[in-house]
């Protein structure tokens, strides 16, 4: 952390909740970063943010990916944008951060990650979960042996209350929008899914039917090396946000669990009560530094990055699968055309 | 509990392990029942229970059902005996609590069923979890209204370690014969499964697979009211016993958890351990007093038991259907011809 | 178990809550004991329990210890006639199991103690925690050196609403009514007590301080081999009982903790709940039987039994140094002159 | 938290570990903080530190208090320099952070107290505990009514192993050096103390009783509305860090319990292990930055700090008192003449 130690020369473009995340990660909490310029279509948005953190604010795409000698480009848009956008950092040589998922078609995926492939700059995707504390531990014990095979994996992902409606109508789905965490979580944890099998309701509101969602699924995966697992998916949890997970093995189960709100628990006449994390942020929050710590290094380091376009494609093709699976009514085998 | 009460007599066919069980707690934990007689088909093993108990011992099954003014019998032979066994306590015309499952087929269930139906005589399944106090307790307050709209059901039944292979090659299989029992918790949770979806894999060992048969499976069910469901279940879970669930609901979500096997937690540098409940008799011990209990009562009381014949026909019809779909690789209608 | 075991034969007296239990569990939870005879001075209550449980009704104290065949009897009285009690059941040459504390008076605690030594029977106090599964399983492991020395205990005890107001005025005061079972558990993990200092409050009712009781005490513990410990104790902590202890030692520390109510939790908006045990039997239900178990062995195996009455004298030794030293305002060494 | 927001300019004297993180929290974690200037006795970590903050680095103290045209100064060094360099601060016109405690002598404490008093300017001590989200939660539900009048506290303070035996024996004792947080603890959420009583011991290794100090003790208060306290204190426990308490009161009680480590837990045949924290500052580094943006605020605004110098010489006093009751084997009044 030496003032003389090189930064990897960041802009973010789309300054929206996450895009703001990640300003004020890459300003304040990552070692191997610097925030050189910001980007949104929101002048004003982007005026505040650039004057918050002292930055440049640019005028446009053009000028931020070409006049401010980055290293690198954390796309934050809405996901519709992201690939072109991947496309256009691409074009003008610098690596890329983008949120997940990189394009809500395969076809549109897969372009993205040949390319940066094609002219080896690092692309990552904001799988934050690898970064956690917790899942980064419970990964390297795993890999280490201390779970032996893996037998049974068992994700839980829960928000409290669904997005707006007109952000719900493009999302994707709740395989694609929500699952994508869980996927890529099973990927790092189990392995490769070879196929998949998948359910969903819409018990709460009809909404969720009518635009061919659904505010609950559950999606059971096959492992390559023949463990099962099941994700069960809520947007409509009202206790809480819920992140947690499961994996049974041969030599020992590991649970990974949310932390309480408050370290404090109230008793009363036979009950007691302790709060609970209402969104992911709490959960995750240092996780957002992490992954952009990592990116930066990657870049000054000139290695792939931790997270790469392969492992959003397979996260993607398992999401895919499960909105296939769902919609015909029984399993289907993961990368089959859709 | 007044020693001027009547109490139901009963006598116990079968003294294996759970007839053991069952034998001791008529004698000494169930105030509405009374131990008169046992039968078992290895001599030595009845006259040591007789012994223990202070209680008469039949020659033969048709001496206890015939011979001791019993008000009913408690059945818990291996399965293949229990329907024919329940067919002649009914000629008997005795009431009759068999352990799960009545039969591994579903004709010889549906006989049995009826003809208890047919002559007014109670019939109980061994369903023992809805007697716990914590399943009990879930019951009634998702009953009245506290938990809203069911949307989520989520199981895992998992023991240490396999049953021998010889039982295992006639148990009927992981679902029907450890699922049964969260099949009838979902039902008693949430109400009727209408389809089912499974997938099961033989991970540990091959021998699982040589005989159909699977180590760790999945069930998804969907119910009549919308909600979903999932349940887990392992033969090879190493860490101890497990039997927890989660309900999420439109008001609230509740946790069935399982206990602590010692009230103790050990420090030492950097880690906390706590004792883990190998087998299900420790945490499902009162309940399979309770159980008997509640079977004395209906007796004396001349009400329907509360497990009938027609909840040990649901709840293996969902099993089959588990079955059927692991089997065929798609969702099964429950009841369908199988 | 087996039916040719010789049980020992006792008889109860005095039927009252405690009474009640123990008459219960010798004649259904006490596979070396046998129920004979109680005895009540209420013969209505006497007369029901006795139907209860099949068992003879002695029509007064000295019928019960003079004409049922008794190897010892249990006394369940008001503490005023324990010593009485015992006293009278030595000179008929019964073993005896009597409730804490033995008597209020120091010099009445040692006659009884020194008669049944002198006399060879067994004495047993009830200290019932001993025969807790948790309890005695920590203190097996401190025992082997799991723990190493010990540095620091630390023991809460607190019932929700304080007794009557009758029963505290002839209770002996806060130390010796409830403290005595900590300090009893205080010596059995850790060793003999050299010191005490003690503070009191009457703080939710000046009722307490009228009758020169406290309903929030501590008292601080040193140990002969250098450890310290404290114990809170309270008769007025609303939310529920507790029973909890920690021990720090070298090696490692460890955590007694209350068990939960139910093993449910509810999850609503932004919180979690469960339920708490009210009352001390259902966290020491158990292990009331098992003392009274442990009494019978030791009668039948005429050995001495695993808590003497010299258990009983320095627990109450404890609990009368900490009354002094919370009226003098210093500390008190345990076992001098009070 | 806008660029045109003014923050206080704010010195750090003495770069040890806390003047580290001190000044890293200036640096990025305290909004209303501007980090302008450093200093260390050690000019090398004072280089070091500048570089990596881009912050100018004093030659002396006289220089950082007079040529920076600072706000305010962050007071990090050895404990028996606080005092001068406070007063020297308040004769430059400065507001200081300084560690606790302010000294070990009450008669230098009070003089630093008064002399910012009557010159107006904010003098704050290090208690960071009180801006912990879960005690500041606390602390304001309790002010809220939610627990009624207190009854009982319960702290514990533990450490893993004991600071170097050079540092030691000029800490002050274990009373003032690590009890003086609690006592502050204690008075934030309880109020004033009036009497102490304490014990101590050196089990683990006599070297603490050469230096007449102890590496275990036990603090009791009686505070002035009636309610009792007990703090107890380790330097030796292998196990962890702790810091939790318990406050049992009229109408709740509420448990501030330590986090967990990670948020895994592994399982094992019969055991569950998670892990622990081994130091206070993965528990409390949050409030670390949160008491020095307050600092700020507090100067920004014109307001008494949160917490005045009155509040450290409360605390001081208490600790004072617990080591002369120690000393002498009675209680003492706090602010008794020792």
């Amino acid at each position: 952390m030496s003032a003389v130690s090189r930064r990897a020369r960041l802009g973010v473009v789309g300054l929206g909740r996450m895009g703001a995340v990640h300003a004020a990660n890459l300003a304040h909490a990552c070692p191997s970063a610097e925030l050189a310029v910001c980007y949104d279509a929101d002048a004003a948005t982007a005026a505040a943010l650039g004057a918050r953190h002292g930055i440049a604010v640019a005028g446009s795409v053009e000028e931020l990916l070409g006049a401010h000698e980055l290293d690198g480009v954390v796309i934050a848009t809405p996901t519709g944008t992201h690939a072109p956008l991947a496309l256009q950092a691409a074009d003008a040589r610098l690596a890329v951060f983008v949120e997940k998922p990189i394009s809500l078609e395969r076809a549109a995926t897969l372009q993205v990650v040949e390319r940066f492939e094609a002219v080896g700059l690092a692309l990552q995707v904001g799988f934050n979960r690898r970064f956690d504390d917790t899942v980064a531990d419970v990964a390297r014990r795993v890999r280490a042996g201390e779970l032996g095979a893996p037998y049974l994996l068992r994700i839980s992902q829960r928000d409290m209350s669904p997005p707006r409606p007109e952000f719900l109508a493009g999302s994707g789905g709740i395989f694609l929008d929500m699952g994508i965490h869980d996927f890529d979580l099973a990927r790092f944890l189990v392995g490769d899914v070879v196929r998949v099998a998948a359910v969903g309701t819409a018990v709460s509101d009809p909404a969720f039917a009518e635009i061919g969602d659904f505010d609950t699924a559950l999606a059971t995966l096959e492992f390559a090396n023949g463990a099962l697992g099941v994700v069960d998916l809520s947007r409509v949890a009202g206790y809480g946000y819920e992140s947690s997970a499961e994996l049974v093995g041969e030599k020992a189960t590991v649970r990974l669990e949310m932390p309480p709100a408050l370290l404090a628990e109230w008793r009363r006449a036979g009950e007691a009560t302790r709060p609970l994390l209402p969104t992911y942020d709490r959960r995750y929050g240092p996780a957002f530094a992490a992954e952009l710590d990592a990116f930066a290094r990657a870049i000054l380091d000139s290695v792939p990055p931790p997270v790469t376009g392969r492992d959003a494609l397979a996260a993607f093709d398992i999401a895919a699968a499960a909105t296939s699976a769902c919609a015909l009514g029984h399993p289907v085998a993961v990368g089959a055309p859709t």
